[in-house]
């Protein structure tokens, strides 16, 4: 048999129950420990074999796993991870990746339940952020392709000839605030527009995208022979949460006949808080949005996903008709549109189920307290630093992340400081330019991080800093 | 406490273990029962709840899985399925995905073990390959990402200047042969070029790249022109699985200036057969290649990997510097070039310990036995049409792909009777087109196929075809 299922499936069966209830125990107690540790150049050494030409036995495998990787992972599960946005994952999602890998489904096409799946999974989407069911969406790797799927389905519903002619030398440009993420002109670079093709408009003291700069801005390109295409908002920025004025944008954008499309990464998920959502208002207006699931929604990485108002239009932008890829009546070929048609995947994985198992296990009300909860903890930490001496707030805290300053620390000197606390193993801040300045920044996308965490955090920081000015002064 | 955890670790750990069992369960059976089933509309219709304000306990979310969605798969893991270019997937890949929903890690940067499984499985590619070690690379959702990314790469490195200012009115063109797979003209299309800047080249009787008209082709553009900037080779074709010759069209890419791509998508993994290695020869000069762990290599969905040769030239292409991500000397944020500098993914799953734990169980050489298992199954089969009244074999069997056509059948029938094939549940092959007549197309990528499977599937078509040919006379 040169297939490659076991002979022994008591064996295999046996470890992987061992390999479970080990998954179980470090979730269990994931607090424990360091958030991050850096890996030990042996072990890094370790992991360079060659690919095996007889192969290991899968105890062997594991227990290489156990000791190579799982100490030296990037500290998310952590409740002491607050730096970059990055969900924490739950036991659920966990699971439902388990069974997906036993189902192992390609999610590309063809009739078939995992579909059926996905396709509720985007419907809940539109229903979270208020957008028609109509419309189309389809799951991926994360915001950056999500963004970049709605430039060019934007584009292409501006020309559709693009898809065979190409970009030529048209003069297609876009609007995006100064804050707006950097895989918005990173999308624009990969589409052949080229990043300089994403105007940036200045942001207002609020950190919000300035309307009345964006209207001069189309005005102007239009008068220089431009061909303003897309405006995108940002709900949820990433260096400090803010929202842009989604209202105003869709306003605008519309009145100039432009495709108004939203970058909700993180942001989407406060749709869920009944507390925040007005902020949001806006979004459900937007012809085209992107989230994640494995940010704020905490679902295992990775998933992102697309939304787009006229469905029509999305698939104009992605559809192909290939021989072997026929659309039948009935049979496992039928069921078009297929997602293949929605996205630049063909083979795609059943990320839905882990989102489907996540939201369809928790519901929306406990997800909207989680955010909730998220943004509480950031406002306590706004609140301490604002009345630590010697800290400084840098930038409102509009959801869940704090941006503060060190009085007395050189740019270079807050970097290391960060960098220090990082191989303390106490907790994970990250660090982010606000107005110039370099701060730290704590981001309370992770379910589990509470107050104790964050004091945690704090009290590190400023002990890392007296240490700092004390030596200084000692000099 | 509004974390997501549950309270009660136990109660998660029973369900996990049953969901464990189960799904061992129906792998180990996977044979029994029919290749694919319609979902019945009762199931589909239940799917259809909204998203849920309060949540489903788990045990109730997974009865629901078991009843709606496990009986309706694609039947990519069923040894009858061999319609399209569908890896099987193994008890590893899904403990490995398990273990990696656990982990949950970010790799799209930042300094932690996961990153260096990745760069292990990436050596371990341009190994199989052959390609040199200080290539460049990354796991992706597929090829058609892979093939994607390459043709970004490739005309970056034509001229990096596109990143900022868009492709303009430049005449960038590329060349693949027409049996090239759709994702080729695809990839043109959202870089901005234009699928027809994708030049298609005839083949020839063998269903390979016509060198001649390559080389004419290109010249041809050049005088007009145009310019010239990559050729892709394809190592496996889709529809039949012919094999380009690869050392002919690196020697006129290289000649010409041009950038030398590999489309070798499912055919790569010949690269471990002592026996079709050879094929394949000219692979390992390859300026960027795409394949996908998710077909041959028995991956689960989705695993595509994308190499460079030259790894800073896939770095310009993609790296981007943004404030918050800036690359520490140490700490968390250190370990630059991270994968997010080469393709077009910030956040990544864990991709690559599904890799690492498949290769690294079974082993280059039972991976190289399972991909000729796979082509002695297909050699069977193209036998037994041979021998068959009415059969014709329409392509030359090269790997593991047999096309034939029905005489007698119009195509329409010839459809009619492959959805009837799928819907009686015994075997899934396709159909696809072969010199504009409609073949039934067996790719026998699954390493669970045998010649039981394959005999039982041509027993079937015969007498579906039988019974149309006799139903006809009868009228
Ligand atoms: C506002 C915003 N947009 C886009 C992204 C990119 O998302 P991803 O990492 O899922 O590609 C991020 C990531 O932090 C973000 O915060
Ligand atoms: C030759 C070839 N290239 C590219 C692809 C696309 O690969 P994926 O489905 O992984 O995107 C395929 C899929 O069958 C293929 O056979």
């Amino acid at each position: 048999m040169a297939g490659l299922d076991p002979t022994d499936w008591n064996g295999i069966r046996e470890i992987g129950h061992r390999m479970l209830d080990e998954v179980f125990d470090r979730m269990e107690h994931v607090g424990d420990g360091p958030v991050w540790r850096p890996m030990p150049s042996a072990a890094r050494q370790s992991l360079k074999e060659g690919l095996p030409e007889k192969g290991h036995s899968l105890d062997d495998l594991y227990g290489r796993y156990q000791e190579l990787v799982v100490p030296y992972g990037v500290g998310n599960t952590h409740p002491g991870f607050m730096g970059w946005v990055h969900g924490a994952g739950t036991p659920v999602g966990m699971l439902a990746e388990m069974l997906a890998g036993g189902l192992n489904a390609n999610c590309g096409g063809r009739d078939h339940a995992p579909i059926e799946v996905e396709r509720e999974v985007i419907r809940w989407a539109l229903q979270m952020v208020g957008m028609p069911q109509d419309g189309s969406g389809c799951l991926v790797t994360g915001s950056s392709m999500a963004n970049f799927i709605s430039v060019i389905t934007a584009s292409r519903a501006q020309d559709l000839a693009i898809r065979k002619n190409g970009i030529g030398g048209r003069g297609l440009v876009g609007y995006a605030a100064t804050t707006a993420h950097g895989c918005l002109p990173r999308a624009f670079d990969l589409a052949g527009l080229g990043s300089e093709a994403l105007r940036r408009v200045p942001v207002l003291a609020d950190h919000r995208m300035d309307i009345g700069a964006l209207r001069d801005m189309i005005a102007a390109d239009r008068k220089a022979g431009l061909e303003p295409f897309m405006v995108a908002g940002t709900a949820g920025t990433v260096d400090c949460g803010a929202i842009d004025d989604l209202v105003a944008i869709e306003a605008v954008a519309h009145e100039a006949g432009l495709w108004f499309h939203v970058d909700a990464a993180f942001g989407a998920l406060a749709c869920l808080s009944p507390r925040f959502k007005d902020q949001l208002s806006g979004i459900e207006k937007a012809d085209s949005l992107a989230f994640d699931f494995h940010k704020w929604a905490q679902v295992p990485y990775d998933a992102g996903c697309v939304l787009v108002r006229d469905s029509h239009k999305h698939a104009a932008a992605f559809a192909q008709s290939l021989d072997y890829l026929v659309r039948e009546e009935r049979g496992l070929a039928a069921g078009a549109p297929w997602f293949c048609d929605f996205g630049p995947d063909l083979s795609r994985g059943f990320r839905a189920l882990k989102v489907w198992m996540t939201l369809g296990h928790y519901g929306s009300e406990r997800m909207g307290d989680m955010v909730e909860t998220c943004c509480d903890v950031a406002a306590d930490l706004a609140r301490r630093v604002e009345r630590t001496e010697g800290l400084v707030l840098l930038a409102p805290v509009t959801l869940n992340i704090v941006c503060f300053g060190l009085d007395g620390l050189e740019d270079a000197e807050v970097s290391e400081l960060v960098q220090d606390l990082h191989e303390s193993g106490i907790a994970a801040p990250s660090t982010t330019r606000i107005n110039g300045r370099l701060a730290v920044r704590a981001a309370i996308v992770n379910h589990r991080t509470t107050t104790t965490h964050t004091n945690r955090m704090l009290d590190a920081v400023i002990a890392l800093r007296d240490a700092r000015l004390k030596a200084r002064t000692g000099r």
